[in-house]
């Protein structure tokens, strides 16, 4: 049933640009593609079109443009915000079939790699070479996906976040120029960075295609090690201690006593069940390895950690990765009927016992389950709010305190999105976070978006598409 | 003489503002902001301001946005590429007096600084805490002007260009809106990336008067080593063996032969005369450091290396340098009656032997000296090109070579500007460099700056400022 702002007309054009197969109405395509992993309303849009080439997209959003047809980039469908949910109907471009790595530079760690393809598959085959791409958000998100979002995960603290990892892009503007930004060399200062303008700019600014990223060595040496302690401000504690010594871990994780309690039961690991930091260090030496432990630990006994396992070998290792990245799904099978709110908030380092004091002091007060899981390295906090799915008022107070965490966040300095994105959920607070800065934004998509096509409804809270 | 863009009624709405000891139209004062440390022609502003807040810059960016009267900003004027010089005339705002470091937060690895402090003095400072700013240009540029030109030197291979080490900006845009732009967070997924915008737009977007920066722990162990070879290849070849086995050296730079034949001679040194690689390693463990030394010397004897001299103590560390950062005073002191073109190019890592062969052909096929140095960890080359000043056919063959050494780098995957920018002298190349984005970021310069007031003629080859 197409919407008003794309009729029958306007279905056969997009068929005469990727041909008949490539463009679908029909119901279930239209519902594949109508809600993300996130909690947010669904919405279909009117058609799902599957481009193969940055050309074909040019040719569809000129179209678009001039037709002011709103236009939605999609790729895994793995965001947690609602991020590529068309609010406003109209074409989804599913990226599925930009589904190549066009070119492995071993001796520069760089890949050419098209947007549609999956960081999980791509890194498979850059093992070969001793090569990955090292953000690593846990679900196989796409590359497209991971730039739109500036993607991160566990790995920051060592190898920084999808924005970090960045060197090109070849992407369509919403006018539909087909343009390159940035250099394959690792450092430019040539003239404006637009690579960094669209990362994370969630498809409002243009459609990625193809990015080259770069890449690191896989570890010579790695290790994990698992910290219990007393209390949350001394784990925080020794996270600070350990960013300071100059050691960078290759992940630095907190998981509070519930989350852990949970993953004991469920995958029979016998952790301490009290405040735990997950790390994982990465060496070009065994000897370099073995000292930075016996640092780490040596701080982690500095707060009077409870018990300190390193060395864990590859398996455990794995087992505990896979764990932590399955964490949601572990909680929502120890507690049927209830769903859970992500919440992604960031704040600087030191103030995050402070982040985690206010997030379980919300929930306490609630009588809520309190699950917390976080990339300490990087101050980032993933509180789980419990909800009763279908349950009004119950979706209402996870709402309720969701806000009132943004608002610990903010006032310690923070951020209200350290890696998930603004999308529809965190809209409201834009103003808030950034002040006058947001008009500038505005500003820069108008002048690259005039009819305000691409991914309308994101970012910016009162952004209407009121032209189609 | 104040300039038609700039009249005495101007300069007494200037004095209004900041103070009439705070305006200056002598002639020793528009004389010294004429000109940078390039080789390009000075022009005199008409005027030079020196405001102490971000409300005295607005002020005066909202008064010459409504008169179109020009606006550069100037730092420590020790740019290379003509960047603060004011080619239309008009204000020169110059930060100095924006010179306090205004909260340390070690815990966070972070501080807070205004625009016109200068990072030597900064990191004196931060000492005390333990901490650094890592980016090392070597001049004692201002932060302001490290962002400006998205800076970076001898330290980028482990901790990044001046972009990779600002979290938060406190800017006044072109119509005088004091905004914020980035989050004390060290991650952030929230809208649009201005920070990044705004570094490297060489005061052409904004007056950038606060910054939050942020810091890494002083090295517990460094260690320095110097290789050197029978080729630049076999150089070049150790560079990515280094960089691709997982150590991260703090520096890793390259001198060729004739520069090191000069150091030896100027420093009494006594590096062997051939490719070398100046190296620097900075860990968190005396071990850790050892093996890293001895990984390091075996791909370097891999590579056939004639001699390599590891675990340099302090005192000749800090003299090699010492040295490396007055290579070009060396080398005009070694050449008296010649001047150098310092060009500023970076390439994929696998193509510096190839930029470095092209580099060196242009300039022996002149019968030229052929001083190359270089941060061979980020593919980035410093090729001196020699010319007598005063004399017009020798300055017109360095244009030449220059430009020569320009096209081969962009043939070879690169950029026309590693870390100094684009100013005046690169503005010719943003067309063959960027293509179809450079009408993206003249768009964006346009919407933020639609009088075209703030810093006019620069990185745009077609900006003129035709309304004032």
């Amino acid at each position: 049933m197409p919407q008003e702002n794309l009729g029958p007309q306007h279905v056969d054009y997009l068929m005469s640009v990727v041909g008949k197969e490539h463009v679908s109405v029909t119901a279930a395509d239209r519902e594949q593609h109508a809600r993300d992993q996130s909690f947010h309303e669904a919405h279909l849009p009117t058609a799902v079109v599957w481009p193969a080439s940055a050309s074909e997209i040019s040719a569809i959003l000129k179209y678009a443009n001039q037709h002011h047809i709103p236009v939605t980039p999609w790729g895994a469908g793995s965001s947690l915000e609602g991020n590529p949910i068309p609010v406003h109907g109209g074409i989804i471009l599913d990226l599925l079939r930009l589904d190549r790595i066009l070119a492995i530079r071993p001796d520069d760690f760089q890949v050419d790699v098209q947007a549609g393809v999956r960081y999980k598959d791509m890194n498979a085959q850059l093992a070969r070479d001793g090569l990955f791409f090292a953000p690593d958000p846990g679900a196989n998100a796409s590359i497209g996906g991971m730039i739109a979002n500036n993607a991160a995960g566990t790995r920051t603290p060592r190898y920084g976040a999808t924005k970090d990892n960045v060197l090109r892009l070849e992407l369509v503007t919403p006018t539909g120029d087909i343009i390159h930004t940035g250099s394959l060399a690792h450092k430019s200062s040539s003239a404006y960075d637009l690579t960094h303008l669209f990362i994370g700019s969630e498809g409002t600014l243009g459609v990625v295609t193809t990015a080259t990223l770069r890449l690191a060595p896989l570890p010579e040496q790695f290790s994990a090690a698992v910290a219990s302690f007393e209390t949350v401000t001394a784990a925080t504690r020794a996270v600070s201690g350990v960013m300071g010594s100059g050691i960078v871990p290759a992940a630095l994780e907190f998981l509070n006593t519930a989350v852990v309690r949970e993953l004991n039961g469920v995958e029979e690991f016998s952790l301490p069940e009290r405040p735990t930091l997950l790390m994982e260090f990465h060496s070009a030496t065994a000897a370099a390895l073995q000292e930075e432990l016996g640092l780490v630990r040596a701080i982690c006994q500095g707060e009077n950690c409870a018990a300190f396992e390193a060395g864990l070998g590859r398996d455990e290792r794995d087992r505990l990765w896979r764990v932590r990245h399955q964490t949601y799904e572990i909680l929502v099978r120890a507690n049927p009927g209830v769903a859970f709110l992500i919440v992604d908030l960031a704040v600087p380092v030191s103030r995050f016992p402070d982040l985690v004091a206010a997030c379980q002091g919300a929930m306490v007060r609630e009588n809520m389950k309190t699950y917390l899981v976080g990339h300490a390295g990087d101050g980032n906090l993933h509180p789980l709010v419990p909800y009763q799915p279908g349950n009004e008022a119950s979706f209402g107070l996870a709402t309720a305190i969701h806000a009132e965490m943004v608002q610990a966040a903010l006032a310690l300095g923070g951020t209200v999105t350290a890696e998930h994105g603004v999308g529809i959920g965190k809209r409201k607070y834009m103003g808030q976070e950034h002040g006058r800065s947001l008009a500038v934004m505005q500003t820069i998509k108008q002048a690259l978006d005039p009819n305000g096509i691409l991914n309308p409804g994101k970012i910016f809270a009162e952004t209407t598409f009121g032209n189609g």
